[in-house]
């Protein structure tokens, strides 16, 4: 349990690098195939969309900041609830801030490996930014 | 697992069955002690809080139709991603419709009643209304 739980901060810690560094193909290795994403106003999203939205904001920055503030293991699922403060800085060095709640479900795959599988996204802008 | 599932589809029913008549007690028995709300742009709430909410806006009609996209059920815990429709009516017969996604994590008591854990809920107002 507490291997499985370190093996989650550790992907969290391993998104958020590669968020920064906008290496796609690490933050899908990340994702379960059938991933699920939603977020406020949209309909829910697959690994394809993320990488397609990913692609088209690679020239804006984003450094992300979590605060985990619990996750639960079980067996081979988990949930997670986390704090997540998002810096976007564009080519013009502008920058907003959104910041916000997850809750996100995990799988551990059969290798392993913990993926994300569901993921609801509460992040607003920061009013000023 | 299916009688669990049964049993999750069953809260969903209760609590929009509670939440039309605005009968906060048995809202409030569908909620884990340490149950944790999350929604966009607010700081995550418990039971009182919730309690008080419902409380303030006790004048207002709720109407709600869920579309339940599916159910995990992992031992005594599960998730359940949703998709809710609310309309709102006020005393003086206005209404306004809320939709959107909503994943949940159930827990099942000791006493074998499944209860809402964490609630992230995504819902937007519909433009137009």
């Amino acid at each position: 349990m507490p291997n499985d739980e370190e093996a989650i901060r550790k992907l969290v810690d391993n998104w958020l690098a590669a968020s920064k560094k906008n290496d796609i193909d690490t933050m899908l290795d990340l994702l379960a195939e059938d991933v699920i994403f939603m977020v406020p106003g949209k309909e829910p999203f697959g690994k394809k969309e993320f990488a397609a939205v990913r692609q088209e904001m690679k020239d804006i920055k984003m450094e992300g900041k979590s605060d985990i503030q619990e996750v639960k293991v079980l067996g081979d699922w988990a949930w997670m609830r986390n704090f997540l403060r998002v810096t976007f800085t564009s080519p013009q060095r502008s920058t907003t801030v959104h910041s916000g709640y997850i809750l996100t479900i995990l799988r551990k795959n059969p290798d392993g490996n913990w993926v994300i599988a569901r993921d609801a996204n509460l992040l607003t802008p920061e009013s000023g930014t």
